[in-house]
């Protein structure tokens, strides 16, 4: 099994999903800046043309990271990264879908609209960008809204994917000067224990 | 335990998932007409101001449609709508998030930047929209691509929540003119496949 991946927040994803659980597996780096991920051969792998991929030994492939962590949890169950309960996996499911939508597609937005890196990916709409970048605090103070009552991560009073997925989210912000906003001090404490954790620098 | 629910179709995806599953809830109906899902009642449920929303019986809430359904399929385990091994598992995440993100993402942003009913809802780029309308028959085409191995549902030989998805956004780009195009035979086969089981009618 080995995991084809490069720069970019989902590789990070999962790069610090493995290292939580202390998954060690071999890395085949695909340079996104050379278009490594657009050549023929990659495209067998995923036709959409995106990393990361989990490759198995039979030769099935799995993609999108998250479906990817989710398989790596089924390997190695512990730590959960994904809830233990029913209603920690819902919670855990609804907060990680919460962070992609919300926050990611909001920050994301600002940069596939707006970076000359993605300027063949679409067709960019500056104005698009600049609605989305000023959209963006406004999500982190509702997050802040969110984890006022005092529970240390998103789906609860454990560490998840979903802690990941906003960590690496406030991580991308940064790369495209937006960071989270100075008021936010629920999401600062939260962010500050999620960085503070050694699979932060996977 | 109740869903409050209504038009639109991440409400239709949890109907259609509930039908197959022949779990009979209570359904509270929010009318977004009435602007309802933004009353401060429902905001207490939902700070996002969004349908679906599942509240159980200790008033516990869990919000986001697939949340929603992992949720209802540990209570309910049979039939299966997320895979039964870690790969069908792992597959049936990877083409529920290609339905969502290449799919309904392409369809919804149109909805969501040329639609009036949005319009209070975000800043609107009519040019945005017109740009993701052209893509979505291409991302129809590439969905044809990839079921050209035969395999009658998303996932492999199995119906999943991944079907539902993809399924629901046919539905919702007939709502806005954007039929699936006329030359992809194996997405037109999957999809009399899919409409024509009883749930769609939920």
């Amino acid at each position: 099994m080995k995991l084809h991946c490069g720069i970019g927040p989902n590789s990070y994803r999962v790069r610090i999903f493995m290292a939580e659980k202390g998954i060690d597996l071999p890395l085949v780096e695909v340079d996104l800046m050379k278009g490594e991920h657009k050549s023929r051969e990659f495209l067998k792998l995923n036709s959409l043309g995106q990393i990361p991929v989990l490759e198995l030994d039979d030769g099935a492939v799995i993609t999108e990271s998250i479906a990817i962590c989710r398989y790596l949890e089924e390997l190695h169950p512990e730590p959960a990264l994904f809830g233990r309960t029913a209603l920690e996996r819902a919670r855990v499911e609804m907060w990680n879908r919460r962070a992609e939508i919300e926050l990611f597609g909001t920050v994301g937005n600002v940069a596939l609209h707006s970076d000359p890196m993605f300027a063949e990916r679409l067709t960019q709409f500056p104005a698009f960008a600049e609605t989305q970048r000023e959209l963006a605090p406004q999500k982190w103070r509702w997050l802040d809204r969110e984890l006022a009552d005092g529970r240390p991560f998103l789906a609860g009073d454990f560490f998840s994917v979903a802690d990941i997925t906003a960590g690496v989210v406030a991580w991308l912000g940064d790369f495209f000067g937006m960071n989270v906003p100075g008021d936010t001090r629920h999401v600062a404490a939260w962010l500050q224990r999620v960085r503070s954790r050694p699979s932060w620098s996977a």
